[in-house]
Parts: C-alpha cells; structure tokens; sequence
C-alpha cells in the first residue's frame, strides 16, 4: 500500500491551492509524510525556478517551507487530538506569517528536502520550524506560525 | 518616453531570476518603479495562483514581495550613493531573511499593488518593508533584509 501524503487527505475545496493541491494542473503539488515527529518532503524546481543562473529562486523556497509547513501543522493538530488525518471535524491550517533565512544559495537541478519539526501547538496556533537542504547542505531555515481555519469557513 | 523599470537595468546574468526576471519567460516578469520616497508594483495573479478558491496563494505573496524588495534595495542603493541605476560598480542584492505577516485573504482576479519603503541602509545590507495591497485594502507586510552581492561574484 502507498502511504497517503498529508495533501491527500486535504478536502477538494482545499486542494486547488498552487503549492500543494492535488486539483491544481499548474501547481507545485507538493506532498509531505511524518518520519517520525517530523514532517518531510522532496521537491524538483523546474529549470525555470532560478534565482542566478545555477540556483534556486528564493520565492519558490518560501512556497515550499510555506506550504510543507502548514501542511505539516494539520497533520499535527490530528495527531494531538488522537485523530486519523482526514476525519471530521477538519483541521486546515493557513498561514499567519512566513519568516525565511536564506543561508546560502541553493543549487538549482537537485532534489530539495525539507524537514519540519512543531515547535508548538497553542489553541489554533501551531508554530513549525522547517529546514531545507539541498545536496546535504542545509541552506534556508523558516518558522511558520499556522492558524487554524475556523471549521464554519471550511466547505462542505 | 517610457520609464525604465528597476529590473530593466539588472545585467542579463541577473536577469533570469523567476520572480523579476525580463530574461525568464516563464517567470512572474514583476516591474518596480519609484513613487517618491517609495517604491511601487502592480502585479495581476494568474487565475491558477489559488490559496483556497477566490484568493491569492500566499507563496507568490511572498515571492511578489521578495524580489520587489530586493529590486527596491538595489535601486535605494544607487540613490544613496548619487549614482544612475545601473551604472558600474553595478549594485545587486539578495534575501538574506524574509518575514511575511497574513494580514487577511488576498482576493484572487484583482491587480495587487505593492508599496515599498526603506528602513535602514547600513554597509551591505538594506532593509526594506513592503506593504501589499488588494482592492485598496492592506493584506500583507513583508519585511526583507537584502544583501548586496560582492562585485566579484557579478558577471561581467
């Protein structure tokens, strides 16, 4: 059996988002899993996604950290409640803010992994700390804070 | 006569970047002015940049405001040193951090309008704040601190 990515269990209301839903032709569909308390992903930029010629565009890491970590943050908030992902009420996350350090530049034309970690669950508010490297390196470090969606604003 | 956007000056090497790119055909192609003081950009989201149905993905938020920021920064750059844009020693910046606040959903199908402003210049590193505004309403602040890239590392 496949293991369900995190996106995949995201109502289709949900999945039109461009950096990771499933419904969205042109977006970046990216998908994100636990390995163990924390949350992991792989990405390929596309040859268009440069910064410098040879690195990757800035604005397409805050997409990534951005979306891995709300992701990561529903997935969160179901494992604290001692719920299957997916299971009513729904848990969707979108983001309060987004802070990014660029370490150094990322090479463009390798797999990107990010790792996350909660770094705390606080009512609606669960704070993420994402970090991405590329070719070992660790080369950009975010912290999302993720707000919980108020369930009467989620569709049905 | 036609104004010259600040990314019209950029040296092709510089010119392929995703977000401002004039080089990149498959990239957002943003065009930064000076209003004054200020610095401003207009922006209209494809119809595939989907946060949830009806607005705008918060990655290409972020991303508008990381490269109208760093845009904005090498033109202040310029300014402060009484020099035309694009005149040798040629002055370009990269994110060193980025910080955005989601002060609201940002509604899709409207042109975004992006208003920046220079908090400090000190050595390399000019830090800018960039207001975003949809329909005349205040939806996000980024933060950018920019780092000017050492002129060895610019292409000739």
């Amino acid at each position: 059996m496949i293991e369900k990515a995190f996106q995949d269990y995201y109502p289709d209301d949900f999945s039109y988002c461009y950096g990771c839903g499933r419904l969205n032709k042109d977006g970046h569909q990216i998908k994100s899993f636990w390995d163990g308390d924390e949350a992991v992903c792989t990405y390929i930029p596309k040859p268009y996604h440069i910064a410098i010629p040879g690195y990757v565009y800035g604005g397409l890491i805050a997409s990534l950290i951005d979306c891995h970590s709300t992701g990561t943050a529903a997935a969160a908030a179901y494992r604290n409640a001692d719920k299957e992902m997916g299971t009513d009420p729904q848990f969707r996350f979108l983001t309060g803010s987004l802070n990014v350090k660029y370490l150094r530049p990322t090479p463009l034309g390798v797999p990107l992994h990010l790792r996350s970690c909660v770094i705390e669950i606080k009512k609606r508010k669960i704070t993420v700390e994402t970090k991405l490297y590329a070719e070992g390196e660790l080369t950009a470090v975010g912290e999302v804070i993720a707000i919980q969606v108020p369930e009467y604003l989620i569709p049905k």
